[in-house]
């Protein structure tokens, strides 16, 4: 159930303990990609999945800025600070919670909010009145989650299977050529660089060409009976945080 | 310029100082009017004036969550603490105005927002490097503003022309016989009530049964006219502060 | 019972559940009232209303820094942030409440510091183990809280009948003809200015030459006797939270 | 010049860098000394201080409420958590120094204050534009320094000096015989107590009646004369942080 | 050079740009490591690097207390809030700036603080005036970093090089037997566990027979290495920020 | 038992309610005496004492880093800023009270905490289920204390006898004519000097060559005993806050 389609008392009379809340970010995504590419492919995963699950779950509107600063040189990228985000986040689930929905999943498109999401779903778990887990939809898509990138494969492939308005066909080219084979700027594993502008020209990593409308479906299958199998289980799993020892 | 549909390098070719943010709420509108009805009203209005206005002016996402403690007794209403929201509104500002978008406006659409907005246009006027100053659609439709409510006639009509599916058209009875007439619980200018659900038995004020196609149409108009003269002025308004006296 | 007035053990013996937390400011009131205008008005608002009711009400010594930034080009004017002003408040609130004075009205004299209070007053009403509200004294006079302005005729005559050493009276035709007629810079319903300096030269609003004792007479007791009926409504009111719908 | 008794123009014609914050506090002085003691002790000293000194100095108005949980059990004491009280002495120092007054003395009432007035006049010396120190009035009274309890002769004394309506001579046997002789509860020089309660039974500390008129007079000669000495040396003191070495 | 055995005109006479920060934890590591264990290891990596490298660091004393709420329910476990944990690194950063050791690795024992060492370096590197990365050994050790665990064979082993009086040979058994293969509870890449309670007995999770203390020295020269490679990078390295685009 | 030596089922095994937590600093001490100083000096109490008590006590590791900017101008100097060393003691200290050790003993070893250890102390106490006190070794050594100083014939003495290679031997005589005679400079007792660069050219107070071995065991012995005393009190005293009066 999309919460902002519904009336309140729509909400009431839905019998589960399930939400989702997309999490998604406006930033540059190469001359080719719109900058909601994150948000529009979090509430497409989230979106399928709650349609593939038989009982209901409560999907909240997509949180729709967040932690995108590492591409602050890119025009029209926006971004708040980590604790903004992680209070932002928290706040929500908490409300949903209020209302029973307090097993929650926070269904991310944005790889820069991957440690802060996990770090407020551990504050939740432990302190509020509610269970969350974070889930990033590339990365639960087998062995091609390593073609990830910056609107790169993936994300374009998924765009253009569930929102092909969004992507630039006639910038492919452009944003390939003018992209970076690699995330970073690296001695070992550590990436040296914090701004995305330190390695590549035009905010792309990877090559956009790559993705199909086909490799989109197979993405978004793949992803979105993950994420129902996770919803599943949650729904029924123990939260009780454990004894002391 | 809708900054979520266009890509970096769109926004880039942009030759603009202005910029809106839509200021969205999920909560409860009534058992007629969808939870996200500010979200909706507010992006409208901002729409609207952005195509009546010569020249471009960005358009953010819109803020979907935002002040409704008041609303959280009622199923699904989503809400942040104050100070969660003013951050997350000032950041958005900031990244904003990093692109030298540096004179928004707030366009909102939830009255608990009012008082928070003007707070943190305040501190971003004078401490941040931009301007901005909150827009509330609903102050600005001449006298009709005094028949607000809530779920009430303005709210319903502006959404049953644009947005009508989020109007359940065979529950404005229901609403209009189970609503109350006034907002709070009063003494003198006191509000004793600091919940809605204090004062209003399925979440509405005011009788929606008086909206109309035709009265969103005009509520629309006149709005949006005033938000593109908004956006004209403080285009060119002088922003500096003042010298001390 | 003014509390700094008294000793722990006459607190102690005192029987009652109300309290009053007088809301002053420190700020440019025109070259013809003092700085401490709104400090001293609202402390005689309670204390007249205090002396009017029947039963014992406990009054706290007045906040006498708040939100006054937007005079500060002029000088004297003493401000916090907003939310160095919201944590003062709610912790004397949560102070007064320990001692079982847990039904708190912020007599406030100060325009500047409304939507701050109502916000607290929500904050420590759902959260805190106290019910609080806000009560602003001109707007509680009838017609003639139109005529407020900034050290313009409410003021200056309350000041006048209850502290006339703190106006200038040789200096009212200077603070009439240097001041301005409108608070703010209007386009619709939207205030562009942030500091009162923008748009008036000496500090005022209004014509402080309509001021009388009289006037001020008259004002004391319309406001008093508002803010006592409060006083009496919220003794006996149900501060419970309603129950989810 | 006291601040809240003077027009913004005519603070604005004062020609001076000097200013003094009093620190006050409501809480417990006993069974025969006021709530406000400390408020007004630290205003008395300033006040006098001011007349004392050749050049002009501002004042501002008390802190009527601090850091004093300590005595939270006694009815009507009245705290703010030290964090916010920094917080609001900082924003007023800012303030002054906003208008050139910018080397300010914390003059203060209360021994709970000590620690955190020293931490935010260091805080506000390193990174505002400001100086600040603090003065706590019983540490500047030489050998009587010794005798200053709580509620005792010190305190008491300086009351029947400078506001005799503020004590209850007919109970000063009782607060004698009900306190305690020591502050605290000791192993070496740790305090192993946190509440005032803990120790006293009534809330003194020393005999009340060792207090008279003329200690009250004497205290007061000398400490203010300390406070002048203090400000004439601050007004021409190297106030630049030194240099790394 | 380590700080703490420096006097402060000994570090004022060395020439370097460079510094680090071993970054600990207290926390469980199974019944035979010492629960310090991540500290020991973080110093032992710095400081090799230290003696590897050609021109002078600067190590500051480890962070005793990290980001360990995750191992609360066995005790000892030592924790502070990741928001507290962020405040106390960046602080030690400025400070080590303050001085010219504005290039700093933050070399890191516990998989615990990846993710908030991380952010407080983008932090500290985009906002304060110095460049920090975080470098933590154990993902820096080739193919045996997939053997990592937890009080597993890389941690025991290293310990066993370096510091062998803090594992309890006799109880490696127990150790293994206890324990767990794998940390974690997972759904595709989503770990449902937040406390490590949840999923190993005695706080173990791999193999510490396979410890050795070959496989110790192996590793500290492994992990040193990239270490000073790294620092000899960032020494050279262009840390300006990117301009905007 | 140092926690930090200990495996996690050993510090199960302990049967106690008391621990220490030794406070150092890393800062300036002349340039004779280590930047670890005070951190060591701390260590050194906390176990002494520990070793003379007849039932276990915990001793978490030393926290490093704290109040130290007034060192700031030299080099090497680290610091926090207050609120976030109170925040780094007060989750140290509930983790302890978390697994049962909640009667804790904070060893400072450096007079720049000692307020800000009593602040917090009494917060954990009021707020937190633990009970904390300060303790100051330097404060407890009789009439020695009144030599303290800053690198010092006390805290020099103490290094010498129990960590002797912190000692710089051959600028004794450097370290006491580079020095001054008197921590501040004062007006009454108004200390005008926020940084001690401000009254010492070499950092040093008072005279070091006073120190001895002898001296340092001494101070050893008193301080640790009263230490001891101090924890076999807290072990048994009431620590429920007093009722209201």
């Amino acid at each position: 159930m999309q919460i902002q389609n519904a009336t309140w008392t729509e909400v009431r009379d839905t019998d589960t303990n399930l939400a989702m809340v997309p999490i998604g970010s406006t930033e540059q995504h190469g001359p080719h990609a719109a900058l909601s590419t994150d948000t529009l492919n979090a509430e497409t995963i989230a979106e399928t999945a709650a349609d593939q699950l038989d009982e209901p779950v409560v999907v909240s509107p997509a949180v729709p800025v967040s932690i995108a600063e590492e591409h602050r040189q890119f025009s029209g990228t926006l971004w708040t600070s980590e604790s903004t985000f992680r209070s932002y986040v928290r706040d929500i689930v908490k409300s949903l919670a209020f209302h029973g929905f307090d097993r929650v999943v926070l269904v991310n498109g944005h790889g820069g909010n991957v440690a802060a999401l996990r770090e407020v779903a551990g504050t939740i778990t432990r302190h509020d009145d509610a269970y969350a887990v974070p889930f990033t939809w590339f990365e639960e898509v087998g062995e091609n989650a390593s073609r990830m990138g910056h609107g790169g494969p993936l994300e374009t492939a998924l765009l253009q299977y569930a929102n092909p308005d969004y992507v630039r066909e006639d910038r492919l080219d452009d944003a390939a050529t003018g992209g970076s084979r690699r995330w970073g700027d690296w001695v070992g594993r550590v990436n040296l660089a914090f701004d995305s502008a330190e390695f590549t020209e035009n905010g792309v990593v990877g090559d956009p060409r790559e993705a199909s409308v086909g490799l989109g479906e197979d993405l978004l299958d793949v992803a979105s009976e993950i994420l129902a199998d996770l919803l599943k289980t949650i729904s029924e799993h123990d939260i009780e945080r454990p004894p002391h020892k």
